[in-house]
């Protein structure tokens, strides 16, 4: 008998917003990975902090390199290429022995996640399992007590490290905006939604869900500040019958 | 003591997929209420079954009409108007009465949900609280076998009730793509695809995670098929160290 390789999703950060399936396989689990940052515990690890079972052995997959912003160098590549080898063959080792490893992924696995880079790897040599889980997004615009999209609205997200000039021309052909990724890139995402005139309906929030959560107005955010766990965005405005649009905005403030 | 209006995002469908969150407040709850079509179950009330206690009071909210295509007539606005402004009334009178009311919604609420519409009305009224979910989207994607975005993908997600035109033009400009409200507008969903050169990588999903879960090709459907509870969607092709795209691509087949 041959194990599984099982990546579940943890969702937004609160324990209690992960899947009832993933709740139940982690409590479970004779084997966990996550991914940190070395001599880090790990944002992953620190969710499911108080629900391994006893004598549950744990993997930390450490990073060679980690950066918030886009890296295309031939190096970096390398480096973690390598990186997710090593540890694809390590988990399909293990599963290949008999014992199925759960794999914790902040957010939703195959939206951004770390995750995908090892399930390729696995394709066609071990059994992979993905439980899908809340999108740090989700967690976020429900922090902020708007909804993101309505009728017909169409939502971008995008990534904060794009170059500016293409920040400023996506950000006004949408009409509800993510912005992933913000870090070192706060002060250009500022610049390009106030080029479009859209600055005044964005909002800024950081550690949603989680402990220190923080919902503020980009305009009001120092674009020097280099928040982590962030997201920006500017919500919809489409079609809600009998509703000025003043009377949902109201409800944020 | 005055009780809170609740909504708890229910995911994408398989009952395993609520948050720990909303397993607990529905198995809890006193008061239930969940949208529906005039004699219809409602998929709401179909995914909680065998989760309600007993003697739980249950609330169906049936709307007056329903199209899957967008509307802009005065006569329908009115409609719908009328019809949440009362549903949002009798919420807050239970509330008021000292009930905590749980509402059922498919996927996020605040993701193209109808409890958006009753969450603003109710605002200063009572207590609102709202339970993020796994998107549909999420559980579509994970369906497909293959991770949504990778990197700095940019990902757009679109009302397949836009315009033809729009549609080709939006599909151009995005790296990763998901379409909701397929319905009636999947032939020109189609063609909008093919004028861009992306249908060859376009997948139609229909009730991801759900009994009868159904994965295909849209260049091999029937566009004069209708799905129900269906999202076509296009992968991105971002940064991964060390995959070539072929390497990706031979895992969803």
């Amino acid at each position: 008998m041959t194990g599984k390789v099982i990546c579940v999703g943890l969702g937004p950060g609160d324990p209690e917003l992960m899947s009832v399936r993933a709740d139940r396989l982690i409590r479970a689990a004779r084997v966990i990975a996550h991914f940190r940052k070395a001599g880090r515990p790990g944002q992953a690890r620190r969710i499911v902090e108080g629900m391994l079972r006893e004598g549950a052995r744990e993997i930390a997959m450490e990073y060679p390199v980690t950066t918030e912003i886009g890296f295309a160098t031939e190096e970096y590549d390398g480096l973690l290429a390598r990186f997710y080898d090593a540890e694809a063959d390590r988990l399909a080792a293990i599963a290949a022995g008999g014992e199925d490893v759960i794999v914790l992924c902040e957010g939703d696995p195959f939206f951004y996640g770390s995750f995908m880079h090892l399930h390729w790897r696995l394709g066609g040599r071990v059994a992979v399992e993905v439980v899908p889980g809340i999108t740090g997004m989700s967690g976020c615009w429900t922090a902020t007590g708007v909804p993101i999209t309505w009728g017909d609205d169409a939502l971008s997200v995008l990534p904060a490290t794009l170059p500016e000039a293409e920040l400023v021309a996506r950000a006004a052909s949408a009409d509800a905006l993510v912005f992933m990724k913000i870090g070192r890139n706060l002060g250009k995402l500022t610049r390009a939604l106030a080029a479009v005139g859209r600055l005044g309906d964005a909002w800024l929030v950081e550690r949603g869900t989680m402990p220190g959560e923080r919902v503020a107005r980009l305009s009001e955010v120092d674009p020097a500040d280099c928040p982590y766990f962030a997201i920006v965005l500017v919500h919809g405005q489409g079609r809600r019958p009998g509703a000025p649009r003043a009377a949902v905005a109201a409800v944020a403030s």
